[in-house]
């Protein structure tokens, strides 16, 4: 337990790189039919023609592979407890397949939850971008870490 | 195509009811296994003594389960070209093995882009229940869709 990362140990301005990550035309097709069963996601053929320029990942699958790309930097090495929600989620430009995602986390603020003793509330900013360093998916939020010390 | 809903079809104070739909232990841990491996998510005895009180569902799953049954719903009926995001995700209460879930989509405008002819703007708010009509998941957002007579 003590290896996990608590409360105390996140501060403002920490930064956490995230990815690489290569995403398949397979997978934006699996995850859309069962999740955004939408033309552009599931039909290659659609996608070409569209404006999109290609078979686009779901807005919502590049936000589950940014949650993830965090788990793996950061949230599973720590005593997480979820989230209550987050505060944006902007979808820029496509994710289409075959492009390599890389990232960041930022953490923009640490403290205790003042109405559940023990845990402290973490605040981030995180963003994928693509090969060409344009952004594709920014997200806001926040997530409850225990602390060391309550 | 005519059957399809466009912009003009669209107005604030229109609701859709969504679902339902009844979420399994073998989907969560599928789920969170690839996009948000804590262990609550994909581990039955850690979340049976978690404060979740049983197997719950990642916070991205639920809100990707709202996406889908507002597909079902009305977004793969309409002239859809995408979203540029969401303005805010709630995670309220947990979705666990089991539950039913149910929800509502409503319109809360319905206008034409300002910088995208031919393309018009539907903002929503959603959410999903259970069986206790206790509000879990609640989702603020908007998607492009076509106009019909731009």
């Amino acid at each position: 337990m003590s290896d996990l990362r608590h409360l105390e140990d996140f501060a403002a301005g920490q930064i956490f790189a995230l990815g690489p990550y290569r995403i398949s035309a397979d997978e934006i097709i699996a995850f859309a039919r069962e999740f955004d069963p939408q033309p552009f996601h599931i039909d290659e053929q659609v996608a070409r023609n569209s404006l999109l320029g290609g078979l686009a990942a779901s807005g919502w699958h590049t936000t589950c592979l940014l949650t993830r790309l965090m788990c793996d930097a950061v949230l599973t090495r720590s005593a997480m407890l979820g989230s209550s929600g987050m505060d944006e989620v902007k979808w820029l430009r496509p994710v289409l397949a075959g492009d390599v995602i890389i990232g960041e986390m930022l953490i923009t603020g640490a403290r205790p939850s003042r109405s559940k003793p023990g845990l402290g509330i973490v605040t981030f900013e995180s963003f994928l971008t693509g090969q060409d360093s344009e952004r594709r998916t920014e997200l806001k939020g926040m997530v409850f870490v225990r602390r060391r010390t309550p």
